[in-house]
This record gives C-alpha cells, structure tokens and sequence, in this order.
C-alpha cells in the first residue's frame, strides 16, 4: 500500500479542522490563505535552490514541503486535488492525441 | 482508475527522453534542471497569485503546471517521487505518533 | 552624475503612461498589477538562481529586472520609492540606535 | 539629503563584516548566499502578494525588505550596486534610442 497525494490531502483535511493545539497543520490552515499561499512560496524558493544545487536529500525535503503546503492551499480554497489531477490527466491525454494528429505514421 | 502524480512521473520520464521535437517535457527537459527550476519557481508564483484570488479554475491550472514542473525537476535530479511521499508518510506518521505521546488519553 | 533608482522611477512613470507601442514599460504597465507581480516574483526567482550560482553578469542582469519590475509595481500601485527609502532609513536608523543602547561604550 | 540605496549598500557592507552579534545583517552575512538568497526569494513571494493586496503599506515594507535582501545578496557575492544600476541606466538608455531609430520625426 504506497501513500498517495490523495492520502496526504485526507490528512491535512482531518488535522485543518481539528482543532488541535499540537497541530502545524491546524495551526496553519487557521491563519489564513494567505499565510499559507506566503508559505507555499517560501517551500517553492527552497525547491528551486535545492534542485539546482547537488544535495538530493534536500530536494527530497524541500519537495516534501512543497507538497504539502500545496494540499493545505488547496483545502482552504476547497478545490480538491481530485480536479487538479484530472487536469493533468487532461493535459498529458491531449498532448499525446496532438502528437498523434501531427505523426500519423506513428504507432 | 484514477490519474495519480506516480501516473503522470511515468509520462514525464518518458517523454522527457522521446527526443520528440513536439513534446513541450522533451524540450524542457533538454534545457537542464537550472531552466527548468526556474520554470518551477514561475509556476510557484502563479500558484501563489492564483490562491489568494477568488479564481478557483486558476488555481487548478496553476496547481497542474506546478506539480507538472515538479515531476520534471524530480525527474532530471533522478530523484523518484516515492522517496518523496516515503517522506511525507513519515512525517504525517511521526506527528500522529507525537501527537499521540503528548495526549495518552486519546483513542 | 550617477544613475540612481529614483532616475529609473522616473523613466518607468513616463514610458508607462506614453501609449508607445514599442514601449516594453507601457505594453507591462497595461496589463495591470497582477500580471506585473507575477513578472516581478519571476525575476526574483531568477535572482535567487543567479546569486546561488557563479555568474556575475547574469547576477548584474537579474538583479536589474528586478529592480526595474519592483519600479514598474510600485508605479502601478501609486506608491512612490521615496517611501520604501524612508521606511530603509527608518530601520536602519533605529538599528544604530538600538544597537548604540546595547553597547553604551560605543562611539 | 535623501537616503538612497547606495546608502543602504554602504550600510550593509559595514555592518556585515561588523561582527556585531546584535546585528541583523552581521548574522544574516555569516549563514551564506544559499541561505541569503532563499531570504531575498521570501522577501519576494511577500512582495508579490502585497502587490496584488490592497495595502500600501504592506507594499512598502515588503518593497524595503526586498531591496535590504537584494543588497546583502549583492555584498556577499561581491557585485557593486554600480554595476546593477549602470546596467538599467544602459537599458533604458538604449530603449531611448531604439524609439529614436524608429520615430525619427520626434523630439
């Protein structure tokens, strides 16, 4: 059973509403969008310096961070990641019918 | 079957080596992880100005490009993304367990 | 006579409002204070990778846009730089100060 | 007598190699460029979203901070202000005579 994006939405949307004293992600969630879009910003910076610099623990960190600062943007504005991957899905299904239309002898 | 980010890791990392001249992956991919960390960087900001204003198809649009430009970064640091959901397991795992030392009364 | 800041505040306010279609200024300042915020955070994110990296000249290069772009935002927003260097002269200032009453034997 | 960032750059260089450990800039200076440059990539995203806030005030703080950073960025990498203002007065110096070549008949 690997752990999923989705499953760290599920949390983050358990603990935002928790109420819990103990909780980064209710404290968080609890000063606002944004805080947390500011936030979000902050974690993207670190992402950018740790993929150009060689430390791969970092950006496995940094990624981490990203990640999940995404998820707590995404419940406050309640859209759920759901939308998001299927438009991806989307995207990367209409990139390869373009591909397709362009290269007719492909397979 | 739902489109996960592993789904969409897999399309990266294979269009990112097609050497197809169409295909956008191919062509950032080609530029290197400094261009395309900047790219991530960019789409961070849109990300940010997208969650405080009140357009939630925005925010999808920019949360797609950037969790899209993070499979690329990820993808030419060779640094797989099931490292990084092992970390966030960890660490929702790690809160839940200190959450748990602090409050023993909890179920 | 050296250039200054308040020179390229100067220039930003008059090209914005010139109505030249080959203005670069003009065409940004029409697109209003989102699109030229967004501008404005990609620059710096540009700047951030060429302070990290080795190159001078593109951290020359980077460091302008960003200037010119915060020029451009704050034009936009009506707020003059004369206020951004008070608030600058403020604190450092009150630093001086603060840090003259922790070291009393200071000159 | 206005306080200019050819001030706040002076400021920044003494006080960087100070040693004063009350120092802000002193502490900054010492942690490096990765991290000064991550802290000039905050002080944007902050920008940005005072920018596309409607508070003026915000904008010029947040507009203080971003140069305060920028200039400690450029001391540490050991790039005048000079150079970065040489360069915009070059720029906008060289828009002008583009705008001549093109409007021969103007003033």
């Amino acid at each position: 059973m690997t752990f999923t994006l989705s499953d760290l939405e599920a949390i983050v949307a358990r603990r935002a509403v928790s109420g819990d004293k103990s909780s980064y992600t209710a404290k968080l969630a609890g000063k606002g969008i944004a805080k947390t879009a500011k936030k979000l910003g902050e974690e993207a910076v670190e992402t950018v310096i740790a993929a150009i610099s060689e430390d791969d623990a970092a950006l496995v960190g940094e990624s981490a961070d990203l990640l999940y600062h995404l998820m707590v943007v995404l419940h406050l504005r309640q859209v759920p990641l759901a939308d998001v991957l299927a438009e991806l899905q989307r995207r990367t299904a209409e990139t390869g019918l373009e591909e397709k239309a362009r290269r007719p002898q492909d397979v």
